[in-house]
């Protein structure tokens, strides 16, 4: 169901095991120098000799940046939510560092639907995310809640005679 | 021991309950367009008409910009640990967002200190860091686990005699 990939979903119009993928980023070393010469002035993301001696043992971009470009992936059409994508928090983890010159891509996959109890136009849906670079290595995963709406009633009756007419 | 305030502290030095305050930033409008305009362009951190109709009722930064200059104050001296800020991974949570002209700092607290078993050089140390704003509001909560090194034994002598001598 192709159109399924452009439309924006509702909580409604997912399921538990429904996978999204996202567009790429290449993430060069003047942006991994320029992120944490703002956010996190550490030697290892900043310098080749520091980074070397350092546990990374090379250049490595600041986790909140992997975060960041994740985050840009994301709203860049990997993740397709109507509403937006609006995290409520989440389980971050960095198996390992992002490296000058790894082209990020994030794989999403919905983990629960929970409807919400108290307020009925909207829920939170779980998504495991994991941002791996073109060796297919996973550089970060994010356990993330998402608030998602619900789809209006008057749209679920117009969603039923597109998908009819497929 | 005001002395503790300045030296960075390996493994060996924290407690649990021990608590660390950072400095501040002032989150000022452009700096939350320029990210979010970078890194999460989405109309509620870019548009004040659009963020004004969103679920977040006005202008608000992004969490990961939240969680950036949580970093930035953590590594400006916020936490000062030796070897660096080296987060493994954590939990993220974002109870309100932070809002133009937002003062942000962060307080710490160490949680858990784990000595690693097979490597004997360092442990991971679970922190609790709030970043808070100007009205005390938590605008983050972090729960990030740290690898930290432990204090090499030449210096355990070294550190002992500058005590005795406080």
């Amino acid at each position: 169901m192709e159109a399924s990939i452009q439309r924006k979903h509702f909580l409604d119009d997912l399921q538990v095991g429904q996978r999204f993928t996202s567009g790429t980023h290449r993430m060069d070393e003047a942006q991994i120098l320029a992120f944490a010469g703002e956010f996190d002035p550490q030697g290892f993301h900043l310098d080749h000799e520091a980074a070397a001696a350092s546990l990374f043992g090379g250049l490595a971009a600041s986790g909140w940046h992997t975060a960041a470009i994740t985050m840009k992936l994301l709203v860049g059409g990997g993740l397709p939510l109507a509403g937006g994508i609006i995290g409520a928090g989440g389980e971050i983890s960095w198996p390992g560092p992002t490296r000058p010159d790894d082209v990020l891509r994030v794989v999403g996959e919905v983990v629960e639907i929970a409807p919400s109890r108290s307020k009925p136009d909207r829920g939170i849906v779980t998504m495991r995310c994991e941002t791996r670079n073109q060796h297919d290595e996973v550089r970060q995963v994010l356990v993330a809640k998402l608030v998602v709406p619900r789809r209006p009633a008057q749209q679920e009756a117009a969603a039923s005679d597109v998908l009819e007419s497929v």
